[in-house]
């Protein structure tokens, strides 16, 4: 049976070999929620790049651009780092240049991968569609915060294993423990999130509406995939 | 409150502040067990190396050997890495010199902590009584398999933190997420750890017996702590 992976945080990603794997990159708050919530709202494409100055100067390219440094956009940005911030019509047809603290890093150190998705709760099952038609193994690598791993990450790997049963087995003792975690977790993801550091951390800028947000499974149906340096939607 | 955070793997240790920390290293299938067990039999003190050969060249200067890689021991050495080893009545008194491939890693990076203590099921107790009175934050770190968290490392944290409740309260999500793991796995340890990776690679060496043994809770109350380079038994 195919085999599925999780890695805590992009601090563990040396230990992973990528080379044959299908990598799907989470950063439930927020960043992967929102490069979602922009490709349903008609993004043509994302750029992820893990310096704030590259970023700005992409907007000479003709890119809209958003920053997120420790859940806060500095000024001069087009986009904040909420998925509500997606929603605007400016979005449509739009190329965006994205940096993040956690969520961007995840995706550039995962690029050597040959297959590349971007996931959240959101698409969830565009994620599941795509890793049952792919052929090999898969690894899911959550953001984290800063390094360290956290809760709600963990918890989509779980879920997607979850949606996976029968196709892919755990490769290993991480995913074993997302899976549990999403078991326990899973009837009332909110109230189970809530306890987190990150969410606690986040609660303190104001974003209550953005973390429910977030949790919706389903929402939209997109397949943002990385092509070279830029991520597309493989769902339009 | 004081505060406790899980360290999954010594790979993620430059994450964590150790200088005001009591860390408890963990390495359950057996590094840590068998430091415990063989304090229990009397050990007078126990050199943890990273090094084979700088582990070899301790046998002139008086201390009995012990090695392990990837499971198994090297020829030439006096003790294998399972507890039942450390049951031998030659135990009593001696010095020991240890290498494993993830238990002594664990401690060697987190030796920088003011206050080490060594940690397994078979001292959980002893562990908890030791932070009961220690009056800062503590740190577990989980030895894991090669940078990899591993399930019973994990689930030693999260009885360690249950153990705590009201006296120490969860820093961030990886302890959170121990914790939650342990609850789910405390009614029947054994079968809970069946399905880990790293338990099938151990019964895949034969040594069903070890992984029994050390999942038994409280059987020694012994505590290992660093002083310099060794360890010594706080209990005798």
């Amino acid at each position: 049976m195919r085999k599925i992976d999780v890695c805590f945080s992009p601090d563990l990603i040396h230990l992973y070999d990528l080379s044959d794997k299908c990598v799907v990159v989470v950063d439930i708050f927020r960043a992967t929620s929102c490069m979602v919530t922009a490709f349903a709202h008609g993004a043509a494409e994302i750029v992820p790049v893990e310096q704030i100055e590259l970023c700005q100067s992409f907007r000479e390219k003709g890119y809209l651009i958003s920053a997120e440094r420790n859940g806060i956009t500095p000024e001069g940005f087009d986009f904040d780092n909420s998925p509500f911030s997606y929603q605007d019509p400016k979005v449509k047809g739009a190329k965006i240049c994205v940096t993040t603290t956690n969520g961007t890093v995840a995706i550039r150190r995962s690029a050597e991968a040959p297959q590349l998705y971007v996931g959240a709760f959101l698409n969830l099952s565009s994620i599941t569609e795509a890793l049952n038609k792919w052929e090999g193994d898969a690894l899911v690598v959550c953001a984290g915060w800063k390094g360290k791993p956290n809760l709600e990450d963990t918890l989509f790997a779980g879920a997607l294993i979850d949606q996976l049963t029968g196709v892919y087995e755990v490769a290993d003792d991480a995913a074993l423990m997302a899976w549990k975690n999403f078991n326990v977790a899973s009837k009332d993801m909110l109230t189970a999130v809530k306890n987190s550091s990150h969410v606690k951390r986040l609660l303190g800028l104001g974003i209550e509406k953005d973390i429910a947000f977030c949790l919706e499974v389903d929402r939209y149906d997109v397949l943002p995939e990385l092509e070279g340096e830029r991520l597309v939607n493989k769902k339009r």
